[in-house]
């Protein structure tokens, strides 16, 4: 019989987000009428923003009359263009060292397959699982994690004296909220610089820095483009969850070693793609084009606006309360502390079944994420206000 | 320095499609009006048929009223549903073995990395080069061609005594044109049951099936689902190489084993698919349905006879200009013999130099390719008919 991929077996974290759906099915079934708030996936909530829709559609009437057929493997360059001149004219990047992809779900999958396995790896905990997961299912074993907790602003502190070839970092973090300042993020592209380390950035929530210290792309910091790999979304900063669009930053600096030859990561990323992919949906790139600039921009700039400013307002409503919190204000999420006297999961299960509010466990985003909750401020006015509502009746003994 | 992952290192191959875009480039630039005809590329070349483009338009119209985010990894119900209904209901296949993805090239790519690096792995020659490019770049070394040459009607034999693993056979075959009939599948199924293999069953050119005795889906074959997989997509069915869209069917009841644990390869395709993939876009999607049924369906089958008859009239003419040439009949290729003095890439030089048609190579398909140049007809009826008349006065010491 045919074999299996072993390392598929190793993969022992359980997936979070089944369980938590049998959980709500659960309430519903015990309460069919539960009114339940929806604060646990960070998913859009607004509808798809006008002149994004009309972009789309247009650019669908134009495939009627003319083909459209395989696009470039890296994508447009009507895309990539417009990227280097609205996000990156500022910094050493230009337009050959974009990649247009389908998320940065799978463009960070697909980055780590490149390096060789013995490569030693550091993963910031809390994490997004994924980031540990596609280490495991390629069979990587040096995989180290870097606790983010309350005593260090949840900042992963640098190491000393320890070699790491590959580091992820994401800033506006998910899922603790906060974000790297300048002189922290500083700190990791000198300590990849040190160490001839790459740094995989995921900056898929930086439409929501508001802070003048966060850097909105690691290439604010000097020589960064020399160690760091940055991942972009359309999902988070227009809303393009449900329509699939991202894009990965590849600097032609950053160099990879084989025996003694010296390999640059953009060429041999750029063989990857002609190789394993053929192209992203056009008018789904035209969708992209149109939120970066113009009418587009304003439009999805008033939807993250929209989202930050629930996420204040959630914040300001939990310290009032009582609570400790962090997040919100660089970030749509909010990393909720939880009375010491709860594990994360057991909160989890209060706020579902008593304030039929749903959140994450800390716990479900790695061991340093016990002791929190993260909410999705992802919501629509009307259901913050009623989730306030609920979380100022929070008793005592639940604080 | 960072190491790369050195399996990249063993894409020995030289990629074509780049060699060929540099050969047509420099025809432009000493013929500055050359009258260029593509015929080397599948790609389509009729416009997306409007009940599509509709289907495509109304849900992104839905989207900026309702919100829809990340849809499931497995595709959406309404999707996977009327697959089953519209190309699998005589077949034991259920929704929940229907997976959508982006495209074949992609799942292909995936699904190869599931399984043990030990297999071994067979691939027909010539084919489409990500079977092979796709095992070396995951770090495979028991990789066996299998020759399909012109007097075993371009059929891979059966081994009577070699073991493999995992097969790829793809029909109607890409680059040959040729289909594998009933009989003919029936030997390979036979094969994988009886060496508890895998067989990988590329059909995207499943639509151009003409012939009462070839099979449009390898299910048809009884107890076919206990041992295959089958790729699909809408590239060719339905126009949508620029819209990225396909399926995977991965039957519940094939095992894979792992020390003496039987596992699932739906449950652990199904796990990867969570893991490492988000969805895929709501409107594409939704513009697949369209194609499935009514009038959409109606409309990308006249596109599919449309590129069948330009087959048709393109494989008589090489026969009237005393060629031999296979495919055409169950697919839009033509796979042209070419005169025994000289190569493919000599011929294919001819072809783009005097007669101004770009063809692609036999031998980039792999070493059994040589002696063949393939022809798309997926051209317009006017392209056809000029390419036609510039065949039709080929000198005798080109034949």
């Amino acid at each position: 019989m045919t074999k299996i991929n072993s390392n598929l077996l190793k993969i022992s974290r359980k997936y979070i987000f089944p369980v938590i759906e049998e959980k709500i099915k659960n309430l519903k079934y015990r309460e069919k009428d539960a009114d339940i708030i929806n604060m646990g996936i960070g998913d859009v909530s607004l509808p798809l923003a006008p002149t994004v829709a009309k972009a789309i559609k247009d650019s669908v009437s134009e495939m009627e009359v003319t083909p459209y057929g395989y696009g470039p493997a890296e994508g447009y360059p009507f895309l990539r263009d417009k990227i280097v001149e609205m996000e990156y004219k500022s910094y050493k990047i230009t337009a050959d060292e974009i990649f247009i992809s389908e998320g940065i779900n799978l463009a960070l999958c697909q980055m780590e397959e490149l390096f060789s396995l013995d490569q030693k790896v550091a993963i910031t905990d809390p994490t997004y699982p994924v980031y540990f997961d596609s280490n495991i299912m390629s069979g990587r074993t040096s995989i180290t994690l870097l606790p983010c907790v309350e005593e260090h602003n949840f900042f992963p502190c640098v190491p000393k004296n320890e070699h790491f070839d590959i580091i992820y970092l994401c800033s506006p973090n998910n899922p603790t909220g906060v974000a790297m300042t300048r002189a922290q993020l500083q700190k990791w592209v000198d300590y990849a610089l040190d160490h001839n380390a790459i740094i995989f950035f995921d900056a898929a929530y930086e439409a929501f820095i508001t802070s003048e210290d966060v850097p909105k792309s690691i290439y604010e910091i000097e020589n960064a483009e020399k160690v760091a790999v940055e991942f972009r979304s359309f999902s988070k900063s227009a809303g393009f969850t449900g329509l699939r669009l991202g894009y990965t930053i590849v600097p032609k600096s950053i160099m990879l070693t084989f025996e003694d030859q010296k390999i640059s990561l953009n060429s041999y990323w750029k063989i990857r793609q002609n190789t394993k992919n053929n192209g992203i949906s056009y008018p789904i790139q035209k969708g992209g084009l149109a939120s970066l600039y113009g009418d587009g921009l304003k439009e999805t700039t008033a939807q993250t606006q929209h989202y930050l400013t629930q996420a204040k307002k959630l914040k300001q409503a939990l310290i009032d309360s009582g609570f400790t919190c962090y997040g919100g204000i660089d970030s749509p999420y909010i990393w909720w502390k939880i009375p010491p006297s709860t594990t994360s999961w057991e909160f989890f299960d209060y706020l579902l079944n008593t304030l039929k509010i749903v959140s994450i466990p800390g716990s479900g985003f790695g061991k340093s994420g016990e002791g929190f909750v993260r909410l999705s401020a992802f919501v629509l006015h009307t259901l913050n206000e009623k989730a306030i509502s609920r979380i100022q009746g929070i008793p005592c003994n639940m604080k």
